[in-house]
C-alpha cells in the first residue's frame, strides 16, 4: 500500500482538507467552515473530516500524517499565535490568543501533525509540485487579503530562530505610511494586498475629482475585484491604482533580492489575477532598485498551481 | 601532523595573511600592501607570502588550503567582480573589472583556494570562533568604510543563486535619498558607514550654525574618527550625528529581522568603536519597527574577535 498525506489549508472563512499522494495527486478533498467560535468544536469538525477522508481513500493507501498551513502558525512549537482572522482562535474576551493547535489535532486524530504558516506552505507546494521545481533559491510572495512570504535558500525554507521568519508583508515601504493591523506603519501589506489596493482606490477617489466607474460604489465597500473590473473596462483611475501598487511592490522586491539573491520571485494569491495591470510597472520598479549585477536577471513567476490546490499540496508535503 | 589553513583578508589598503589551526589559533601572520597596479604582481606578492608562511610553520603542521575574504568576491565562480576599491582589479582604462582570482591563486600556489566576500568571511569567523558560536540564526553587519553583511540561517551562510546574497548595505532606507557608489539612491551604506557618518556631519554643519569642534576641520576631510573624538569631548552636533545614524540603522535592522528572524544581529567594523553614541537609539529604533512577537527579543551583539583576526579566521574556516 502506498503512503498518503493529509494537507489542510486553514483560512478565515473555510478550511480545505485533501488526501495527497507523494507525487502530488489529490485523491479526495473536502471543505469545512472556519466560522466557528469554539476551538474544541473546530478541532472536532476537522478531526471528523480527516477520519472521513481516510475512510474514503482506505483502498488506495495509508495516511501517515497531517500537514497544516494556517495564518500565524509556528512550525517550531506547533502553535497558532494571535491570528486576527480566525474566529475560533480567540480568548473569552474575544481577543486573538495562542492555540496549541498541533497538540490538539494530534490528540483528536492520533496522527503526526506538522504546521506552518500559509505562505510557507504555499512556498513548499510550489517548490515540490509547481513552477519552482528544481529551483532552490526563490522567494514566494502571497498577495491575498494580506501579504505573506516564504523564503527558500539552499532548497529549504527559512524559519529563523523562532519559526517566524519571512514576514515580508510587514517590511516598511513608506516611512510613516499607512497604519497596519500589526501595529506598525507603512508596511508593504497596507499597499500591495487586496485590502491595500482598495485603500489606494479610496485615497485616489478622495484626492481628485476625475470621473471613474468606481464613483458609483460605496467607497467603504470597494474591493480589489471592483477595481480590477473597472480597469478591464478601461477606467483610468482604476488602472492608476494598479500602477501605483506595482511601483511600491516592485521597489520592495528589489530590496528583498539584496537579502537572499533568489533565482526567482513567485507571486501567488488573489491579487495576481490583476497582473496585466501592475506587472510591467512592478518589474521596472524592481530593476530600478537593483544593482548592475542583478538588473534584468531576476525572474518574476506566477504560481502554476490552482490556488485551492497549492496550499493543500504544500501543507501535505511537510509530511514527507 | 595537524592540518593547517591559510586565511587571507584582502582590503583596499593592505592584505593580511595568517596560518590558522582548526581550533582558531593564528600561528603566524603577515601583512602586505594591496596598493599595486598589476594583478600579476599582486598575485605574485601574495603567493610569495603564502610560501613564506608555510615555510615558517612547516614544523607545526601541513597547510591544506587557502580561504580568502575580499570585497565583491564570489564564492560560486571564484571571481572578484567590479571591486571599486581594489587598485589591482582594474582594466587597462582604470575601470573595475572581473578578476578570476581563485583560478590565479591556485595556479600560483598549487593549493585549494576558496573565496567569499569579506562580510561573509567575518560572519563565518564569528560563527566558528566568536560571539555567535552555537547560534545558527544570525545576521552579521559590517560597519566599515561601507556596509556589508553575511546572513546565517540553519547554520549556513546564504549565498543565493549567484553568490551575491547579503547586500544589505544597499537596501533602500531613504526613498530618493543619498547617491550611493553602487548607482542606487538612499542605500543604508550612504548613512551607516564611516563614509555615511562623515556625510551626515557635513550636512549638519551646513544646515545650522551651531558651534561645534568639527567647524575647525576642513569639511571635505572630516572622518568618522574626528566625529567620534568630538563626541567624546561632549560636542553636541557630533553626538547628534551618531543619534541620527543609530536611528536609520536601527529602523533598517528591524526590517532585516522580518526576513530571517535571527536570534541575534552582530555588528562588526570600525564604526562600532563609536557604539556608546548610537547603540541606544539604534536598539530603540529597531524595536519601534518590530511586531510584538519580536519586540525586545532580538539580541544586538558586538564582535568578540580582534578586527584584524576575525577576517583571517573567517576566511581560513572555509578550508575546513
Amino acid at each position: 500500500m502506498q503512503k498518503l498525506a493529509i494537507g489542510i489549508d486553514i483560512g478565515g472563512q473555510s478550511s480545505k482538507c485533501g488526501v495527497v499522494t507523494k507525487d502530488g495527486t489529490i485523491l479526495e478533498q473536502s471543505v469545512v467552515t472556519s466560522l466557528i467560535d469554539s476551538v474544541d468544536e473546530y478541532i472536532e469538525l476537522l478531526a471528523g473530516t480527516v477520519k472521513e477522508l481516510i475512510r474514503k481513500t482506505a483502498n488506495q493507501g495509508t495516511v501517515v500524517g497531517i500537514g497544516v498551513g494556517a495564518p500565524n502558525a509556528n512550525r517550531i512549537d506547533g502553535t497558532i499565535r494571535y491570528a486576527p482572522n480566525l474566529r475560533w482562535a480567540r480568548d473569552a474576551e474575544g481577543n486573538p490568543c495562542v492555540v496549541n493547535f498541533a497538540e490538539r489535532l494530534i490528540a483528536a486524530t492520533g496522527l503526526h501533525v506538522r504546521i506552518t504558516n500559509d505562505a510557507n506552505a504555499a512556498a513548499r507546494g510550489e517548490h515540490t509540485y509547481g513552477v519552482t521545481r528544481g529551483i532552490d533559491e526563490f522567494i514566494m510572495i502571497t498577495l491575498g487579503t494580506g501579504v505573506g512570504s516564504g523564503i527558500i535558500t539552499h532548497g529549504r525554507l527559512i524559519y529563523g530562530h523562532d519559526g517566524f521568519a519571512g514576514e515580508l508583508g510587514h517590511v516598511c515601504v513608506v516611512q510613516g505610511g499607512r497604519q497596519c493591523n500589526c501595529g506598525l506603519k507603512g508596511c508593504l501589506e497596507t499597499y500591495a494586498s487586496a485590502m491595500g489596493v482598495a485603500r489606494t482606490a479610496r485615497e485616489f477617489l478622495q484626492n481628485d475629482d476625475r470621473d471613474s466607474l468606481l464613483r458609483k460604489l460605496d467607497p467603504e465597500k470597494i474591493s480589489s475585484k471592483d477595481i480590477y473590473e473597472a480597469a478591464v473596462k478601461g477606467d483610468e483611475l482604476a488602472k492608476e491604482v494598479f500602477v501605483f501598487t506595482g511601483r511600491i511592490l516592485g521597489h520592495a522586491l528589489g530590496d528583498f533580492v539584496k537579502f537572499s539573491s533568489p533565482k526567482a520571485i513567485v507571486l501567488f494569491g488573489g491579487l495576481t489575477k490583476s497582473k496585466e495591470f501592475f506587472h510591467d510597472e512592478m518589474v521596472s520598479a524592481m530593476n530600478d532598485n537593483l544593482m548592475q549585477v542583478w538588473k534584468g536577471k531576476i525572474d518574476i513567476l506566477y504560481s502554476s498551481l490552482k490556488e485551492s490546490d497549492a496550499a493543500i499540496l504544500g501543507a501535505s508535503s511537510m509530511v514527507w
